[in-house]
């Protein structure tokens, strides 16, 4: 049996033979992700990724993944874990590196090392609501890759924008997507009380 | 020494210390968070957070903090950590309910418990450059919150609005926000091979 072609260490057959496939079946292309998220105490949170439906079917057998979250004293927390806007970078930065991946994989084009930092700027008056003209959300985020492959400078740019335009993470960002937030009315109570 | 005043165990004393002082001196309230990323191999990259800039000066107190991304086997992955898209969920599960905790207590409104549940819908097809009619980023993000607190469900349906007002994550997703990428001109090379 012939070995798989890896690029990058993406298994680029599968990658190539999941797109025809798709394009066969376009609903094999509709994937839910999902989180779960328990209030602890204070600014202190926990998050649960698990299941998630994927290729026509739910997938059920990873297990959970835990995620602490919390602001550090200055916001009033106990660093009991990197904070919610620290996460939205988390998000951000794993989606750049693995679309920037995973097309140049396609590609053909073999990447070597990619390192990246981000900074995202926030004016607290939007959360504390003192100020109605200041933005809740981050004005503006700034991000720096540095990519160690044999192309020119230019070819880096090429690959950095190939890596936003199919980046499901920094198009959520950038853009505006549709957020609904409501009571669930499912009538299942709380799992358990959550106050310490 | 009188003891600080929590509600859902925020120290309200020092929220409304901190609101006061940044009406006096709106420069405290500019922060800027940071992460940076590591590429490993494939799909499988891993992000750092550790120093912020706030409250007019540098954090380096903390620990780092250290998030394994991953995909799952059927987007070319290992499952060695949760996915880009998945983190994004988290970061809006944290920030809604420490929003939802934070402003509640500035009110002095006792909340029990709370939970919630994050669901997003995304067409691979995006991602995989198959069609350009489909969007790349998340089309649709549905939240589901339980509030036990001794309040109406109408009083708990206004404190989600007021957690969606003042979410700095969720406005950064529901808002179109500026998110510049290009490569690092710092000239420092990558910190060591990355590639197993």
């Amino acid at each position: 049996m012939a070995q798989d072609t890896k690029v990058n260490g993406v298994n680029v057959d599968q990658l190539l033979s999941t797109i025809e496939l798709i394009k066969e079946k376009p609903e094999l292309a509709q994937f839910k992700f999902r989180a779960t998220n328990k209030w602890i105490d204070g600014t202190y949170n926990r998050a649960t990724v698990k299941d998630f439906y994927g290729a026509g079917q739910e997938d059920t057998t990873r297990d959970p993944v835990v995620f602490e979250i919390d602001e550090p004293p200055v916001l009033c927390g106990n660093n009991r874990g990197a904070n919610p806007v620290e996460y939205l970078l988390v998000a951000l930065s794993g989606c750049l590196t693995t679309s920037l991946i995973a097309h140049s994989a396609a590609r053909g084009i073999d990447i070597k090392g990619v390192e990246s930092r981000y900074e995202g700027d926030l004016d607290l008056r939007g959360f504390l609501g003192i100020s109605k003209d200041v933005p809740v959300e981050y004005q503006a985020i700034r991000i720096y890759f540095k990519i160690d492959a044999d192309v020119s400078e230019d070819k880096k740019e090429e690959l950095i924008k190939m890596a936003k335009k199919y980046s499901p993470v920094f198009n959520s960002i950038a853009k505006p997507i549709s957020v609904s937030v409501g009571l669930d009315k499912t009538g299942t109570p709380l799992s358990k009380p959550a106050a310490a």
